[in-house]
């Protein structure tokens, strides 16, 4: 789906794509976060992280996610905001500094809420590719959704 | 456990707990993270976070989910690093400006790789708490952990 308008639970089907914008990594970008939140060595140098199971540089996986979150907030429109329930990540490869990365999120299941009429909870599986289509982070969210007041 | 020296598989025991140094949130960075990650009015704007489901300013899931990583490097010293391959993520409440953050962390399992010798998974449970004691994220990941050489 391609809209800019706020998408509330009714707008929503199993199976709706969402495609984001592409973000371009480098290597200050890496060790800026790094040295913020993750400062291990192979985040922080390229020699060092040659020797680790990287096997070269590579961003911190809270980068990833976090590059994700940017990239969501401007691919997936949601009613209320995308609001995380809870979170399963997994990063099958490395990022790395030249890699050019956008998320694909897929609706996967939506469930009215019982006890609050005016929401519910969508889940939401979140594939961050970079540009050779490799899965970087793959993440399943469940989300607050807002339905269409009135 | 409190120790600097870096643990590898067998120095661990299912049961031990790692506690880490404290992290003083503030309002300047929870905007500054929101802006480059999370641009979302309740990450960015006092006035609109009340009218939000967090009614009040709150800090990024992810921002929680960086710094309680900054937390871990410096509190789990585990031989070969932190370097996670999955991660399970919740956060029962938001983190506020006035947080001042810890991690406590418990070794839940401690699987040895049967393949690679040099190495096994532990399973570590992290709570991320404010001053309070109340939880603001719970993660469960499991880690790569190299074993003693030799």
């Amino acid at each position: 789906m391609a809209t800019s308008h706020p998408v509330y639970l009714e707008d929503l089907a199993v199976g709706d794509i969402f495609r984001s914008a592409e973000h371009a990594l480098d290597t200050e970008q890496i060790f800026d976060f790094a040295r913020q939140f993750d400062p291990q060595p192979f985040h922080l140098d390229p020699q060092a992280a040659r020797d680790s199971l990287f096997k070269g540089l590579a961003a911190s996986g809270w980068h990833t996610a976090a590059i994700t979150m940017k990239l969501l907030v401007a691919s997936l429109p949601l009613s209320g905001g995308i609001i995380g329930a809870g979170v399963e990540l997994q990063w099958p490869r490395p990022t790395r500094a030249d890699d050019r990365l956008h998320v694909v999120s897929t609706i996967r299941q939506i469930v009215p809420s019982r006890s609050k009429p005016d929401r519910g909870i969508i889940t939401v599986e979140c594939h961050t590719l970079n540009q050779d289509g490799d899965i970087c982070q793959q993440m399943v969210t469940q989300i607050v959704i807002l339905r269409r007041p009135g």
